[in-house]
């Protein structure tokens, strides 16, 4: 169940189980932030606690037997739902919501709370490195040409507070199964906070396809 | 509140919240995993949401006003339990436990399931990027001079399937307030994923400090 599976659902299917997950994954988030920021009493973090624990034994009744995966449709359009950054099921993900401008440009504006500290105050330095990663991936795939990271290369100009951010990204170039991205984070008052340079390879299993019928994964 | 604080509390007292807020936040961490894996009927997720919700509402009842932040005892070591990779109270953390093996050289066992996925199946890169940022910030901050990160490179050499995972960082070298770490992920057999090098920066603030009065973050 975990790995690449075909999609059946209709669009009328997607959009109902939208419905259903997105509200109840942002519910999760929520509870997320508010576990790291609460100063309630022992016992009522005891009491929460209990409840949690029923709630997800209910969930496990019947559950998948690994990761999300990612199911795709006969369009070739995925749903990478369980995605750390973009899955709309990931409570952990913020979810990165990315607006494509062009074939290889893309776009973010996302608010990182609490939940993705490093130094206080400030973006974990793994998590503007996460981002980027999927930023950058996604410039490519946008492209027409999915790709793997290769490498990736992170400079940081400043500290990134947390809040409202943008992300951007784009193609710099192709040579063969390798596409280079590049991508910046920009801060509330549109100070670059970090850089970010990145090789991609298009996976074997994609590189005997016409370009056309590449896997657009997270489009 | 989320800034640099000193931390007043004494052994026991911090004893006793890693007891309460330890399993609380695993709980949490476990619902975060069972949201994205169940296939329960939709009356029951959202009967699931309603009470997560109500859950939320109570923990918020009181709280901080930001982000967690790191707090300082007086001998300089910190306790970042809102650390998005390392984090007590914070469910999006694996947490990472990172053992110091010497000055300079620390290592990781750490099991990363369906929340930390991209590709299908696979850890997600820039959560590879994120455990790697964090494990060399620690290795450069146990050789006695904390540091921001300035660069991180990353290479990836396979896909890191999802499961147990071992991550080692060393320091190669310093150099004034500039200090070179090393790293890489390893996955279940052993097999090397993904290699890191990166560059940190001794922070402003450290840099007038005898080096035995460092602020070592992580310890």
């Amino acid at each position: 169940m975990s790995r690449f599976q075909i999609d059946e659902a209709t669009d009328e299917e997607i959009a109902r189980e939208e419905a259903l997950y997105g509200p109840f994954t942002d519910a999760v988030r929520d509870l997320v932030d508010a576990t790291i920021r609460t100063l309630v009493a022992p016992d009522e973090i005891r009491r929460a606690q209990a409840e949690v624990e029923a709630i997800t034994a209910r969930l496990r009744a019947e559950q998948l037997p690994g990761s999300y995966g990612v199911k795709f449709r006969e369009d070739g359009h995925g749903r990478p739902w369980g995605n750390a950054v973009m899955g709309l099921r990931n409570p952990i993900a913020p979810p990165l919501v990315v607006e494509k401008l062009e074939a290889g440009r893309v776009a973010t504006d996302v608010e990182l709370g609490a939940a993705y500290e490093g130094p206080p105050g400030l973006v974990h330095g793994g998590v503007v490195a996460l981002v980027l990663d999927q930023l950058l991936g996604q410039a490519v795939s946008s492209g027409g040409r999915p790709g793997m990271t290769g490498t990736l290369t992170l400079t940081y100009r400043r500290g990134t507070p947390l809040g409202p951010l943008r992300g951007e990204a784009w193609i710099e170039h192709r040579d063969g199964i390798k596409t280079w991205g590049r991508g910046r984070l920009l801060d509330g008052d549109g100070e670059v906070t970090a850089e970010a340079e990145g090789v991609f390879i298009l996976p074997r299993w994609a590189r005997d396809l016409p370009e056309a019928e590449h896997v657009s994964y997270f489009e």
